[in-house]
């Protein structure tokens, strides 16, 4: 299949919205084994939508358009889908009374111009839009078939993987049901886990599981593509390969799926029926920002404690002045810290993330350490790290990344230091 | 002028990478007043490559293309742009020396397909890249001037300002200079903004002065972009939309250029040598994160408390149970808890951030309500606000804008309440 992107609209062709639509499309293609070609960007001008739907149509056979179908006069998807593809606009009544049923269900009038919603290119059929005004419409110009989709982000998704995503894999041929199955590791690199994980789609037959990075600093994330005909035959090729994923991976492997470190950390720590005090320097909030906001933290996450400085850490947490501030700091230092937020707080669990030279005066300096120590009544665990640095946001989030790591190894009874490609040794 | 950004490279044709650069190119030329016409993105792939370069330089008369400069097998600009321009591949002695002396300065050796950098088309005329191995240059293909430029995102960012910019300013006439003036508000919605700057560009002669909008969640930054052959007198034409600019948005211009409100916040604490400390329930370490990455904070930002729920915030603050989470908030409640984190803390300036409910059981609930308070020993402000909802993220991201906000205009003797068009009356 050659495919090719076309993304309408002013707002993306101007920069002012930058365009993840693309993005997104490109890869939900690539992680079921379509490739595409080429990408065209154009505002909403008729001159050069139409040049965009002439070309297209000649060099490619799938064209996804995103863009142009909302109810205002600058939006012209349909207008110039017709012209291209000579033909007329014919009211969709069936649409229209979607749009009506959605109006009225939400209490409101619809405008006039929304009926222009309705629409379509005489050739054109209907792709559903559950979520929105927008229907999606299929048609050919040209030697192509088109594929128009809605540019609220939201209904594009929606769009791709339930209707577009089927539809380009049946035409394809009979391999009609997809699945990705996701890995999230830290502390691995790109190149170092594609060496790791080297001939693993060869426990497939056929080539038939692909694997793909995609980086989300500071974690990666890495993709197994599955297609086939049938879901069940399906997981069962998937099976062997994730347990080979894992056994390579091991401890790096922070969650999969929908799964975040953070999630696993407040989940295991509800599990536990225990609860977590956080006190961290550096990081400046962003490790209490990333436990506090999900579901499920109000039973678990007690108290997070930011301080710029050690020094003021060593006064919120009473220990002695020059505790946390007076030199390098050492593990005996740390423990005192975190056994002092611990029974402050009151929490099982206490993870306090400092760092030498918090105060920023220099980041860069040789032997700049982390330090990350986690205790409980019973029990601690310290881990100090020489980050190889990049600058001052990205090594905060690579700190809060480490601190939540450090704690959810410690959660699961793993060795809460092995060494990450990001430090020195 | 008609202008067309090529964009190459597999990460970003199969959506691994965002295309920044693309959006950052199209802004930048559209504040200096070049409009961009068509984007088009290709992987690294001869025939595409070459095809995409046929056909810009039939349809633009200005192109620039963003990647493929690096020294790696699939780095293919400058063997693509000699093939289109239909000449040879000179080495460049002088870029030769120019990377040789980066690796020296470094201490690194060379590798041998870095020399392929300095490879550039006979008719290439050399672009600067200070700070990089991969040179600009530019040529003729077709009836158009490419600009080639490095994907590497801070490379690109100077290379345009600095020279491509520039050079296109020069071609287009005699409007050799540009300059954005940026302010960012917090508060007023775009088409708000729009409509009270209503008229505005027409204070300019000419309309030498362009107004445009861009929207990063929660601030809208409204640019003033002005060319002219000579800075003092842009300058001179500048001001008096500045001025007018600032007495119609008021209040609600949080900070100008590279100020945040943050930013203002510490500095202004700094100056009054004053210092903060700051507690929050529902924004969940969004303000301390906000504030404790800017240099400076470390002599001014004592202490951030973190707590998912009021009734954990009670007893950190040591307030009698059920004061903060017995109930709906009210003032009462607020400034004594501000009043207990100002003594507890020793800061000068305490800023509570608040909210009922926020234990996330129902943000969606008619009448929730966000409460800020900011104490001193001497005075305090209360300010309460009924957001309309946009989702769990969005809401926290709003509030803790309005936080900090709420403490800039409390800082700057500004009335802390105005009401803004995200709430409710």
């Amino acid at each position: 299949m050659r495919i090719e992107i076309i993304c309408t609209g002013d707002e993306i062709l101007t920069g002012k919205t930058i365009n993840t639509n693309f993005s997104h499309i490109s890869r939900k293609l690539q992680e079921v084994g379509l490739a595409v070609r080429w990408g065209t960007t154009v505002g909403d001008d008729r001159e050069s939508l139409i040049e965009a739907f002439r070309l297209a149509g000649e060099r490619a056979d799938t064209v996804i358009v995103n863009g142009g179908l909302g109810p205002t006069v600058d939006d012209l998807s349909q207008e110039i889908a017709a012209k291209a593809a000579g033909v007329g606009l014919v009211l969709n009544e069936h649409w229209l009374e979607r749009i009506e049923a959605l109006f009225r269900r939400h209490g409101l009038i619809m405008q006039p111009n929304n009926r222009k919603q309705a629409l379509l290119p005489e050739t054109a059929e209907l792709i559903d839009n559950p979520i929105g005004t927008a229907c999606g419409f299929e048609l050919d110009i040209g030697r192509a078939r088109f594929y128009f989709t809605p540019g609220v982000p939201k209904e594009l998704h929606l769009m791709l993987d339930e209707q577009i995503v089927p539809r380009l894999l049946a035409r394809g041929g009979t391999m009609t049901v997809a699945r990705v199955k996701r890995f999230h590791a830290f502390g691995l690199g790109e190149s170092h886990v594609d060496s790791l994980l080297e001939g693993i789609e060869n426990l497939a037959p056929d080539s038939s599981v692909k694997l793909g990075f995609q980086t989300h600093y500071p974690e990666l994330e890495i993709k197994l593509s599955v297609r086939g005909s049938a879901l069940d035959e399906l997981l069962r090729r998937l099976e062997p390969i994730e347990a080979e994923v894992r056994r390579r991976l091991g401890n790096f492997i922070v969650a999969e799926d929908d799964d975040t470190v953070e999630s696993i950390v407040i989940t295991t720590l509800a599990r536990q029926q225990a609860s977590l005090a956080v006190a961290e320097t550096l990081t400046g909030g962003l490790i209490a920002a990333r436990l506090a906001q999900l579901p499920g933290a109000e039973s678990v996450f007690r108290r997070g404690l930011v301080a710029p400085v050690g020094s003021q850490l060593e006064y919120i947490l009473g220990l002695a002045g020059g505790r946390l501030s007076a030199g390098p700091l050492n593990e005996e230092a740390l423990v005192e810290a975190a056994r002092a937020l611990l029974i402050q707080s009151g929490a099982t669990h206490a993870l306090v993330a400092l760092a030498d030279h918090a105060d920023g005066a220099d980041l860069q300096a040789p032997g700049f350490t982390l330090w990350f120590a986690i205790a409980t009544l019973e029990r601690f665990a310290v881990r100090s790290s020489q980050p190889r640095l990049i600058g001052g946001d990205w090594l905060r989030a690579g700190a809060a990344e480490m601190g939540l790591d450090s704690l959810r190894r410690f959660l699961q009874d793993l060795p809460v230091y092995e060494r990450i490609d990001f430090e020195n040794a």
